[in-house]
């Protein structure tokens, strides 16, 4: 996996991180935290802390005592161990995008099926950038609901061999991912052992924690599986408009959210989630890529690695519509500061487009060179005399090129990054070759990973269990 | 203009320093530069540099002290005071493309016009965040090539009121430049006593300065106007495969180029060039936007702060044919490091199309919205009382919005960046808008854009004194 061995980017000065020390202090006291869930009132009364109805009011000392309970860096196992990962330090991981009802795939736009979530899941194993194929990478609307997530972690556990991401939509899916994974891994204690799945676990900002979130965060905390406590910030609508009142805020929700995961099994991983944007107040329409959101994103990464906390951030979000020139930019106006940040778990790494709603096969792509792009650049230079060339210089002399020499030769096929979609064909060779712009050229390249990709093998008796148990609880849930 | 007072992202460790220190002297030292003029021989033979054929073999010391006169920070005077700019420090100038012989409009690629340079021309005079319409926007070809460098100082001169770059085609076109630069300034004098043109002298490395761009650089320095030299390599091509081989070979070529400034003129103003990229080993093709060029921009700034010399790199470059997600990512992978850099003149900031070949109408529009976006998330937070807004959360509470508090209210007019050109419409209302991608919509803009264009005002004396000095030389060069 990616190691990124660049220097951080920090832009908050210690006077910064103070004040906003003081604000979270102050939020979490006097105005608290709302858990929609009576085990985690009764967790934080037992521990002490003031609750009021369904509010919690946090003793910030307490809450750090808490969270230092939790681990700095952690391991998360893939059923092929070539594909498990790390969390934390230096280590960064990169999955795909997660929850768009919708599709796109060229000209056309329309709801997502169990065969794109498929496809989607094939084309997540077929690039050695991606860590993980995330967990909805799009909502298949042609399968029961009730059910739905057994189809979707059975395909990712099947047609992956990459860390997947647990179900969250109730506590009672939550447990089938469990299940499931248990299956997989061979028992319970063995994915309590080193945890195998990820959860995302989002606040209903601002500062309340509701009941089907808490209820899968009580099985997955429970079983030691890492949740990413996310605060959903929209700066403007589920925040302040001011980037400093965000911060404060995400600090509260992720840190109480954080708490209540070690009240609920000390030690047990957790990842300081961020997914910080802001709305459109013109239109109230929520915009990505945007000035502010690579901000907070810098800003999220100094404030994570203060806390001593892996963080989740990032991505290549866009509003855009299209996989057009906005969605490029907007894309790498979030990634390049992922990687300047230094993000530990990098959620809708790919595929992310028209604000999250769309899962696009095309941006797909475009984000996964992307990420190749950036990881080529966040490694650092080596220096050392063959790379200063100074052979090269006498066998070259004054105004002459470097096509043909010796130093050149020893190194011409793996010195730069090779692009995938990215064209630096001369005007009459692209003409020649169908004039295609960046998204025609990505639909050409999705479709061939698709039909080139390979099932990992997977041991006959406990794809037949995880079956099974598919079509048992399908019955038990009424589909 | 704007001032970046963000911290600097620099990659290069102390012992990489060193390394590159080690690299340049011995390659100047042993290797030497070449100067196509024999004036420049000259003068480097009687500061006491060894000088065989057209080779200057530099003892590194000696050229340090050179550059050593050379201010670290300068003012540049445009016809508008309020459009006046300053080179060095946290100040960051941003000017248009520079150089492309083609222009796109929308499907449309061919030769550039007169036309066309008086439209670009209009769009940097109406872009705020542009501080330059730079010099050559596009190569006119309609015009005749011996004056075609009066056409287009003249319409540089007239059309916008910003500071302009002079022609560097040969040291008549750079005397024309300065003789008509003493015309709109009053005098001679008067641009001596602040520079009020810049000129960009190319390197043809690796490690030779050619006849005709040393013959404008003699111009330009003598009358005290800042020069950018600039090696201009394409790694792979123009230098080593090599990061740090092409950054020693840079060091090398620039410092050489200011050392002959300063023997013509001590403490004539000079900014520290790079144009750093790389060729696509397959075919050959020159390509940007790359991690190599970006890794290698940061690395340049860097190194300019190490000389105490202000900087040029960056700028919205790509590869790609039209303006599409690959212009849009490409752009951004090189101007989103040119702000971690801190550059502070950066040509090709809006326009640059097809690796610099074309002139791209659209692209102007997407990257003065991309100069825009950095410019406002390189802006420093400001946490006060108010940006904390712990009374917007009294107001609205747990799980309520923000969208009506009165902290909003009193701030959603300015509280986001707006842009231009990207769309955050829903899907259903995007559609209803004619589902315009971006390249459609910067297609609307810029044409509204030249359409709402004001000229400048200028005093009539002066404006005929200038037209007569254009058509009494015309008429000298024969055209």
């Amino acid at each position: 996996m990616f190691r990124n061995r660049m220097p951080r980017y920090e832009v908050l000065s210690q006077d910064a991180m103070q004040a906003l020390d003081g604000g979270w202090r102050r939020l979490m006291t006097e105005i608290g935290v709302q858990f929609a869930d009576p085990r985690a009132l009764d967790l934080f009364r037992a521990a002490g802390q003031k609750v009021e109805d369904e509010t919690v009011f946090l003793d910030p000392d307490f809450v750090l005592e808490q969270v230092a309970k939790a681990p700095a860096e952690f391991d998360v196992q893939a059923r092929n161990p070539e594909h498990s990962i790390h969390i934390g330090g230096d280590a960064m991981a990169f999955g795909a995008v997660y929850g768009p009802p919708f599709v796109r795939e060229g000209e056309v736009r329309r709801d997502a099926t169990m065969d794109d979530f498929r496809n989607f899941t094939k084309l997540a194993q077929s690039y050695p950038v991606l860590d993980s194929a995330g967990g909805v990478i799009c909502e298949p609307s042609d399968t029961p609901l009730d059910s739905r997530h057994l189809d979707m972690t059975l395909a990712l556990q099947t047609l992956t061999d990459k860390v997947y991401m647990g179900n969250v939509v109730s506590g009672v899916n939550a447990a089938d991912t469990l299940a499931m994974t248990s299956i997989l891994f061979g028992s319970r204690e063995a994915i309590e052992e080193t945890p195998a799945t990820i959860s995302l676990i989002n606040c209903n900002s601002p500062l309340r924690w509701d009941d089907r979130m808490l209820e899968a965060q009580f099985e997955y905390s429970g079983a030691g599986q890492p949740v990413v406590l996310t605060p959903f910030i929209l700066m403007g609508a589920m925040s302040p408009v001011t980037i400093p009142a965000a911060l404060v805020q995400q600090i509260t929700e992720a840190l109480s959210g954080i708490a209540l995961s070690q009240l609920i099994r000390p030690g047990t991983p957790v990842i300081f989630g961020s997914f910080l944007s802001n709305i459109n107040m013109q239109s109230g329409s929520p915009t990505f890529g945007t000035p502010e959101s690579g901000l907070g994103l810098l800003c999220t990464g100094q404030i994570a690695r203060h806390f001593n906390l892996p963080f989740r951030t990032g991505g290549g979000l866009t509003s855009s519509q299209v996989p057009d020139a906005q969605a490029g930019y907007e894309a790498l106006m979030t990634l390049l500061p992922t990687f300047l940040a230094g993000a530990n778990w990098v959620m809708h790494s790919a595929g992310w487009l028209e604000g999250g709603l769309v899962a696009g096969y095309e941006k797909f792509v475009i984000d996964a060179e992307l990420v190749a792009m950036l990881q080529h650049e966040f490694t650092p230079l080596e220096i050392d005399e063959g790379s200063l060339a100074f052979d090269a210089h006498q066998e070259v002399g004054h105004g002459g090129h470097f096509l043909g020499a010796m130093h050149t030769m020893e190194r011409f096929r793996t010195c730069f990054y090779r692009g995938e979609v990215s064209s630096s064909d001369n005007y009459e060779r692209w003409l020649r070759g169908g004039g295609q712009d960046t998204a025609d050229r990505a639909g050409e390249i999705w479709k061939q990973k698709v039909e080139a990709y390979e099932q990992p093998a997977l041991d006959d008796a406990v794809r037949e269990e995880l079956e099974d148990y598919v079509a048992r609880r399908r019955t038990e849930l009424g589909d």
